[in-house]
């Protein structure tokens, strides 16, 4: 008999197959691989064909838009929104419409086009978490702007239409609904207990351990107990904090390790899959410190979303997290740096 | 500059691409073809290969699970849900769990593994409505069911694993939430107007006409405003009434021409794109009937979903729905029946 499980934040339930649950063999998918066929934008020497960067690492001194950089931020080339211009509102009858104000922005994560996510050393992957939290500082002085989602799409299934790697960061002047649905559950449950819904579930897993794949001085990673996709991970920090770009220097170097960690057990358990993964942060102007938690989620791409997901907003997962955590926890790698 | 736009009854913003606006030939993707290769547990011969049938239309006095059928409605062989059992609702500290009862049914809707409901007659895609009449009417006798949900998934891409066509219905325990979010939104516009959003939506698009795609004497067919995907369309009744099971002769004769034409645009338009079709209906036992307006939504499968609407609930459509009612609206083409 399969099981029905809601979200404990959002009250979304989804449908959770126990009888035939898949394991990592189960899902047939092509694998992520780097082809290096084609020019690439991304690669040193090629600076001049995406737009101008916004903000670079560089340890050796070199020049702005040239080769020298270990990270790189530039505008998208293809913005899903526009920065400029002002933020103007218009009804039609019964329609809202806005002008599309934003920032799209690409961070390009290494020089090196071979390299993922997983294979950067750990450090590396500290400098993208970095760039993350400075470009996010520098938005937020933006009125215009209520929130600023990281994202990255990983692999053409899941989204990647170039292959060098890199993350994306897009800032808008609405807080989304599904932000919108997490902030005002976890308020809800506030109102209700006076404690943050993420910190009681930390303290549960914790207790019970059958969903925890992991953990570190700062953070704790979860198969969650409702989750919409098979194999699916949020990275909690232990610590209750709204905001991802109030963390410190100790918080940044851990996450970049468990990151870094849990894209290689992906890789390893179910060999080298598409994945996306969103970081949830507070909404830019709004105090949400007593009640939101903020958090990091993966989400491989392993299963087609089709008319049943789209009608009701229900998913089916076919995989019981408890189970995906066993696996996870078990392909425990030796981290490269 | 982009465009956002905000749905009326839902709430959600998209960002509706304007300056690059995709045409349809700007999609790449493959195009749904009916290979017949192998095996096919849905041809005439092969009933024993299904689970037992649950309705069928014959008219020839064959037998039950034998040939001779027109149509044939049998339980999914491979259920998201369980039909058997009672529904039991369980606590474990912060979580939700039930068991997962439900009905899960595949309605074939031709012997012939050539056809797809754009090519079949349309008085053969009334059969299909009427089935699903029929089924849920049946199911709404079952008080554990809180909403049954018609859907279709046409071609892999779109989810599809058998190719011979069919609808699937889920019959759920609970009402989901996206449907959940389409009844407030409309309760909350008729508390405040006392009227049904969708009969204001209908008549706003009928008089400025430019994303009215087609209508005939029972249905209109409009792109909606804050359409998610490109080329998306609703056929919503013309007439207020919150039930689809409700729908008399009539309608449902409307509806199969229209459903029908409307699929074959889309396969004139689009070259056979992959796409899934849902129909939003009341929730089985609330009274919605002042507020609520049931009809169906279309969906190609033309984009890729990623990071970005996984984290925001917030979607790209880099087709303007002007442009693609134009596009849909002159592909008008001549009905086989």
């Amino acid at each position: 008999m399969p099981e029905l499980r809601k979200d404990p934040i959002m009250g979304r339930w989804v449908i959770i197959a126990t009888d035939r649950a898949k394991r990592p063999t189960d899902f047939v998918r092509e694998k992520v691989q780097i082809r290096s066929t084609g020019f690439c934008p991304f690669c040193p020497g090629n600076e001049s064909k995406t737009p101008p960067e916004i903000m670079a690492y560089r340890s050796d001194g070199s020049l702005r838009n040239c080769p020298g950089w270990t990270l790189r931020v530039v505008a998208n080339k293809f913005p899903a929104l526009g920065i400029e211009g002002s933020l103007s509102r218009q009804g039609e009858g019964l329609y809202d419409r806005m002008t599309g104000i934003g920032a799209h922005e690409v961070i390009i994560e290494t020089p090196d086009h071979q390299m993922t996510l997983a294979t950067l050393p750990s450090h590396r992957v500290e400098e993208v978490l970095w760039a993350c939290r400075e470009r996010i500082l520098d938005l937020k002085q933006d009125r215009r702007f209520k929130y600023v989602l990281i994202f990255k799409n990983h692999g053409e299934a899941a989204g990647a239409s170039l292959e060098h790697t890199h993350s994306q960061l897009i800032a808008l002047p609405v807080v989304p609904v599904r932000v919108r649905e997490e902030v005002n559950g976890a308020r809800e449950h506030y109102n209700f207990k006076e404690r943050c819904i993420f910190c009681d579930i930390i303290r549960q897993e914790t207790e019970t351990g059958i969903r925890v794949i992991a953990e570190n001085t700062e953070f704790i990673v979860l198969s969650p107990f409702a989750p919409r996709f098979p194999f699916e991970m949020w990275i909690i920090p232990k610590n209750h904090q709204a905001a991802f770009e109030r963390a410190e220097k100790r918080e940044l170097e851990q996450l970049a390790v468990v990151l870094k960690d849990m894209l290689m057990r992906l890789d390893k358990v179910l060999d080298h899959p598409a994945y996306n993964f969103i970081i949830h942060t507070s909404p830019l102007s709004e105090s949400t410190d007593d009640y939101y938690h903020w958090h990091l989620e993966i989400m491989p791409k392993l299963t087609k979303v089709a008319g049943f997901e789209w009608g009701t907003g229900f998913y089916i997962n076919p995989t019981p997290p408890e189970e995906s955590a066993k696996y996870l926890r078990e392909a425990a790698v030796t981290a490269n740096a």
